[in-house]
């Protein structure tokens, strides 16, 4: 299948639709997912274009999962979590819903199960402030 | 934490353990998980030392994600899967129970979830034969 740059992310990356966004460099971003499957359920996103792992250029990878490695850590820190899932997936049988490469960093509190993917759509305020959280983490890593 | 070098992982990469092997290169190698949870379930671990994502030196993401894709592409050919769940679990409330970082490649098929992460232990022989195929697709790519 091919790429398709109509996609929600492709939209984000071009400005054309708003983001919580938390961080941002010259290959990815990073924002908060709108159906979080917990608390500060972040999404990294690569510039280059790609339906997902399958069909990425591999040299996308390295620096995507360097900012994969930072939001983990930051997310750890800013929601005192106890770890970080992180989940790629690929094409719909395996719940891709969105296909432009994304990896969900989720964070893990003991006790905790993940909601399902396709949740419930959170408050504007709460992504906001978690966001606000990720980005002083971020900021004093 | 600190990485503890007795870890079954660690074991496998010194030989000291025996693994259903499928790649090997000089930065990782790919072997079936001994409780899949689900068919093809393969592991790809970095031979770099580091307790998961959190404590990695990210210069070992690039080639460790490489690898991933290599077995996402070849375990979709072998097992005629319709789609791949790429995870990777970061302490024990993420659900880590090998801290050596690793990264699970999990083909999909449509309808079919995945079973729990601590699952039943798979007959040898069906570890080999699924090690058999993903290496010819391997080789056929």
């Amino acid at each position: 299948m091919k790429y398709d740059d109509t996609n929600v992310f492709a939209k984000i990356l071009r400005g054309e639709l708003p983001a919580h966004k938390v961080y941002e460099d010259e290959t990815a971003i990073a924002f908060m997912d709108l159906m979080p499957q917990g608390t500060g359920h972040t999404l990294v996103v690569p510039k280059a274009a790609s339906r997902n792992l399958l069909d990425a250029d591999p040299a996308v990878f390295g620096p995507l999962m360097g900012v994969v490695q930072k939001i983990a850590r930051a997310a750890k820190e800013a929601f005192v979590a106890d770890g970080v899932t992180v989940i790629q997936f690929n094409e719909p049988a395996a719940g891709q819903t969105v296909f432009h490469l994304h990896v969900h960093v989720l964070p893990r509190f003991e006790g905790v199960p993940l909601k399902p993917h396709t949740g419930q759509m959170e408050e504007p305020e709460v992504l906001a402030e978690h966001a606000e959280k990720l980005r002083a983490a971020l900021a004093a890593a």
